[in-house]
């Protein structure tokens, strides 16, 4: 799989294309941690949305070698009606579906929409919204810039 | 008062120089959103910490016209010792005031650092590691980098 840097410019470029395209509206930014944390910060500022919020999720194998996501710190969602939900990166999905369960269950009248960068056309569920398919191993800005010279 | 335009790169260096300058182990990121979030997503890859939270605020002026903020969304931090809470501007400094009664009123067993990229002297705190005076009206990045064409 070939490796590509993905720089801030790219980014930002992308993020353009990203808002063309989110044809709803919502009043709640939710990023997944940590992926999706700086694309939330843009989105809040460019829509003017307050409220945006980060939500966790630790993956791990079970005794089957089954993906499992556990989902933590929840934020309070009592006063939103449509929340956008982004990441990075909508891989195999299994994160997504689950943070989707959890938050389904805890807040049945709200509706959730999801946004993010890279899609992979394999993974369980799609986003709502998205840039890029997601073809090589992508190496975010966020990632390595701290660490080179 | 003079507005400058602070750009990603001027971002990335200003973030190699805080972490030099930090010289504090800990365990888990408090972003104060939206301020704090794309420095929190940056500085929880280069430490590799996947504990990255974040932590609302909502500035009113009461009755009096005395700044009064509210703080909510306090993720959980019953397994953080160390938390290093990050902010773009430490400005008149209420924010973090009031964020870290309600987290020491929540967590007394915990340690709090703070450390943001400006810090204006005027502050009612000061952070444990800053970068920048805030002397000028700082327009970052991921204010405005949307906005334009």
């Amino acid at each position: 799989m070939r490796k590509i840097y993905y720089g801030y410019d790219t980014f930002r470029q992308d993020l353009k294309i990203l808002v063309q395209k989110i044809d709803r509206e919502f009043d709640t930014i939710l990023a997944i941690a940590r992926g999706g944390l700086s694309i939330a910060h843009m989105l809040g500022e460019y829509y003017n949305i307050r409220a945006v919020y980060a939500i966790n999720t630790i993956g791990y194998e079970d005794t089957q070698k089954l993906q499992n996501v556990t989902v933590f710190n929840v934020p309070d969602l009592h006063r939103s009606k449509h929340v956008l939900i982004v990441d990075d990166i909508v891989d195999s999905g299994d994160t997504i579906v689950e943070v989707l369960k959890v938050l389904k269950q805890m807040y049945p009248q709200t509706n959730f929409y999801i946004a993010s960068l890279f899609y992979k056309k394999s993974a369980k569920i799609a986003p709502d919204w998205y840039v890029k398919d997601a073809e090589d191993w992508v190496s975010f800005f966020w990632t390595v810039d701290l660490l080179g010279e």
